[in-house]
């Protein structure tokens, strides 16, 4: 699956994934009364409205882009609803040649680890037939707990040609309180690069062609440290969240670029999906939030370009 | 609801959650037949094996201890429909009057946070009316992400009377590799000490009537690290996993109360659900899993009370 991303990004020229992370408020007025006439003002009708929303983004940018990415969290909030729709949208963006990436950021101890891996990237066994809960492409996973957490992934990867980013430094205000901490046993260097070489090593267990299948988040909002971070892992896939809304911009990113110009995903959600409620995409109106996403996607694009033609 | 855990326990007696994590292979033949038939070898057939035996063993445990905890994972690895037996398992337990704790270790940045939240302890807003998703009672929580992906938690809690559970150090062979680092800018303390003193600030903004809403878990297997944390957060519960199957016994427990007899609760999940397979309870046979979880529960009341009786 990661010969497929890279692909994907080679053939669109675009290393960037969008974020399928809809808010209520996103939603035009429009879809949100036809969901809600047709399953009531219910976490039914809500779960509608999110997944029509999505639908209809992925029909504008779906030649665009390379990949997508669900944030999970937004679906669950809908109960069980939500987290249908959450599946249509995985289903439905595959068929439309998406890579698509769980941002379900799970993680725990051994069995319970394989069963969030199973789920999301694998097969469960019932009764000697196999079935896929989400079967999502690649999965976010929070390091947390330990190896023994995170191998579990790794082996339904191994299996299923499926993908990993590893949480190694997020893009929010308050991640340096963690991760950030110098570990006195490691030459007094940051937590997070104790975490990118353990993504280095399980990256160099499971490789595809050119990169592997274990990758990293790392936040663009601290280019600094995705410069040392994309020399701890030549190998890895670098998901970057937090560009636009979250203040990273395209000459924030080029650090987490290798020289061939990969190994970089850049990601952005409510930057494109709720373009049209920016000023700059306002003439779109909210009939218009498809192409309005659209016209966001190729803006992004040309920013990253643009750095990346600078300085690569 | 730390008040309603509190009382529950003083009523049982029994400082004991009985973790909901049904496998496959813990249910009886009779059980997975009778769902197979109902709903085909399906993810369906298998979601409803897995409620039809949590409901059994809920049944004949509901009368002894204070809470449950589904662990979430065990369900998502099939899909929608296990994420429908989670609800379902949720909603009978809480009709049961037993206190029910999500094991979702969920954590992201601030407005994913929200999400989880309202998802999981509050509720989501639908055209002015307001929805519970999946409404328990408290919630476990990853830190790795910063205090900023906590505080979402904490509003929720606050408004809704509920509480969470934040790892600090878990109880797996691998949760040292991150959590036991020594942080040279903290007096070569480790980290999950650093975790546990946010516990203590965010626990005492959030008090109950003798204890916080927000508690911590910590491992069974690291008792000389409970004692350690029992006293950097003297008013947090102590989720306490490990005993049993993963080699934690009661006297290792005791580290982990206060002098109240009060402060922690003791989580065993196969050692319970599935102890009709142990030579001890064998007698009970697969039709009798809901007596033999009964008994192992009996029995684990009797080991942790005789450790406590011992010290306290």
């Amino acid at each position: 699956m990661i010969n497929r991303l890279v692909e994907n990004i080679k053939r669109t020229g675009a290393p960037i994934v969008v974020g399928l992370d809809p808010m209520m408020r996103f939603i035009p007025e429009k879809i949100q009364s036809r969901a809600f006439q047709e399953y009531g003002e219910t976490l039914e009708g809500g779960a509608e409205a999110i997944w029509q929303f999505n639908k209809e983004i992925v029909d504008h940018i779906c030649d665009l882009v390379p990949a997508v990415k669900p944030q999970i969290a937004m679906y669950e909030q809908f109960g069980v609803p939500g987290v249908a729709a959450f599946q249509k949208t995985v289903d439905y963006c595959k068929k439309k040649g998406l890579v698509v990436i769980g941002d379900i950021k799970r993680g725990d101890i051994g069995s319970t680890s394989e069963a969030y891996a199973v789920g999301h990237l694998g097969k469960v066994k019932i009764a000697g037939k196999t079935f896929a809960g989400f079967d999502e492409d690649f999965a976010t996973v929070n390091p947390y707990l330990g190896s023994d957490g995170v191998k579990p992934f790794l082996k339904v990867c191994q299996e299923e040609k499926k993908g990993i980013f590893v949480l190694v430094k997020t893009s929010n205000p308050g991640s340096g309180e963690l991760q950030d901490r110098l570990i006195s046993d490691a030459d007094n260097r940051p937590l997070y690069e104790i975490v990118g070489e353990q993504v280095a090593g399980w990256a160099d267990e499971l490789m595809g062609d050119s990169y592997s299948y274990v990758g990293a988040v790392v936040g663009a909002t601290y280019p600094q440290m995705g410069r040392t971070l994309r020399r701890i892992m030549p190998k890895s896939y670098i998901l970057v969240p937090g560009y636009g809304a979250q203040g990273g911009k395209g000459k924030d990113l080029v650090h987490f670029f290798n020289e061939d110009g990969l190994g970089a995903i850049v990601n952005s959600s409510r930057g494109i999906i709720a373009a049209y409620q920016q000023e700059k995409y306002a003439g779109f109106g909210p009939e218009g939030f498809g192409q309005a996403a659209r016209a966001a996607v190729e803006d992004m694009r040309a920013d990253i370009r643009q750095a990346l033609d600078e300085t690569l």
